[in-house]
């Protein structure tokens, strides 16, 4: 089921500034029996996108009811997508706030279920990430880089693809945010110029914080991370997984996944 | 009037991948009398920009036809959109070539007729476009820094802003290219990491070259426009227009831009 602004629908205008520029931002959560997941986090981190690209965003209260009325019941997915509506032609934002709202649910993916089993398999993309510190951090519309790095693999055994910007330094995988453990500390790269600060990441970092795991945010080159003693990813989908090969590095589980993975769900509201 | 894949309509599916990641191209044109201007430049960029991105661009001929059953009567616009359809959730493109094209009318901007008058009023923009070769030169949907852009001003007396990479050399404007004179020769920005290389701009150098002008394609700085001896912005809309102000520097008409508007209009098609 689709909601376009409240209404059941399957079809935006196609003068929607979200198709013609992309100006828009979602959001990706997990439903179960019609309640969103992490729905605190999910509503601000929303609203801290729209504020960024000056985007009136939707009432948290009225979002949350339409998750509800679209969720399938049991597991699932919902995508929340605002953008900034219908407008005249061009660049230039249009006076006032008009937005478009889009709430539509979907079966969970399978990768995401309990059952998907912990450790996955992870590769390094050729493409680098371009480096714009005004929509970074930002799940924004405009999502060409991670199409294009999405396209470098079709191995359906490879869970995942890890991206470093033009100056070599890792910045995350194609759909989820990447963190290492080392000697006992939380590392995850500093996401100010490219790469999308995910609510995953942000909970890892409270979980982490709360286990009394020191954590470092910061730039690193893949050789960093291949020094790891444990490798994840993460999403709101997923929560954390373990990463058991990169290219062709292996690890064994050391715990810390399954730790944080479990402490991500303590403040579940 | 809007046609989406042939029928009129006035909606896309709200699980376009358009939509969803920015994932397809698009051409801004003129239209007289129900003809494209420049239509062997425009199809040929667009089958360019659907090939960057492999995406299946749809027949010239029957794209041209979709144009003159949208185009208004005498002077008119129309944009051409082709995404990569609906897809399945996730980044991947799908398998197979299913898109999704619009070609959608409108009326011919003021600023575009030819009583609009020739010289223009232009500023400096403070966003600095990110370096990303693999989509440097594509007119794509990802252009949420055009609207970041030209959110910086709403003085309808400035007619275009400018924009320089993060490195400082000076790429385009945000709905035009940037040309100019200097001691004979014409000078327009590589494209190769960032901008948009628009079809007035292939046309332009064209001209140039049809009328002993040596162009140079390069790398400079602010500096070297506003030591120029004439400056001068393009698109499909305007063709070329003579900058008379940009921030606190004036120009007088020197003729380089009257004689090259003419020129871009001598290969016709």
């Amino acid at each position: 089921m689709i909601l376009v602004n409240g209404e059941a629908a399957q079809a935006i205008s196609a003068l929607d500034r979200g198709l013609a520029y992309g100006d828009g931002v979602f959001r990706t959560l997990r439903t179960r029996d019609g309640q969103p997941l992490w729905w605190a986090d999910q509503a601000a981190k929303l609203a801290a996108d729209c504020a960024a690209l000056q985007l009136a965003c939707p009432d948290a209260d009225l979002l949350r009811a339409e998750v509800a009325r679209v969720a399938e019941a049991g597991e699932g997915m919902v995508k929340l997508i605002v953008t900034r509506g219908v407008g005249a032609r061009g660049y230039a934002p249009p006076a006032g706030q008009a937005t478009t709202r889009i709430v539509l649910a979907a079966p969970l993916p399978a990768h995401a279920r309990a059952d998907a089993g912990d450790a996955i398999v992870v590769r390094w993309c050729s493409l680098r990430l371009a480096r714009q510190p005004r929509l970074a951090g930002i799940k924004h519309l405009n999502r060409l880089e991670n199409v294009l790095a999405r396209a470098e693999w079709d191995d359906p055994a490879i869970f995942e693809g890890l991206l470093c910007d033009e100056g070599g330094a890792v910045i995350g995988g194609t759909m989820s945010n990447v963190a290492w453990i080392k000697d006992g500390a939380l590392f995850t790269p500093e996401l100010d110029a490219c790469g999308v600060a995910g609510v995953a990441r942000a909970r890892l970092l409270r979980a982490a914080a709360r286990h009394g795991i020191p954590a470092r945010i910061g730039r690193w080159h893949p050789d960093a991370i291949l020094a790891a003693d444990e490798v994840m990813v993460c999403n709101s989908l997923i929560g954390v997984r373990r990463v058991a090969r990169l290219g062709d590095a292996t690890w064994a589980a050391a715990g810390w996944t399954t730790l944080l993975n479990e402490a991500l769900h303590e403040d579940q509201d």
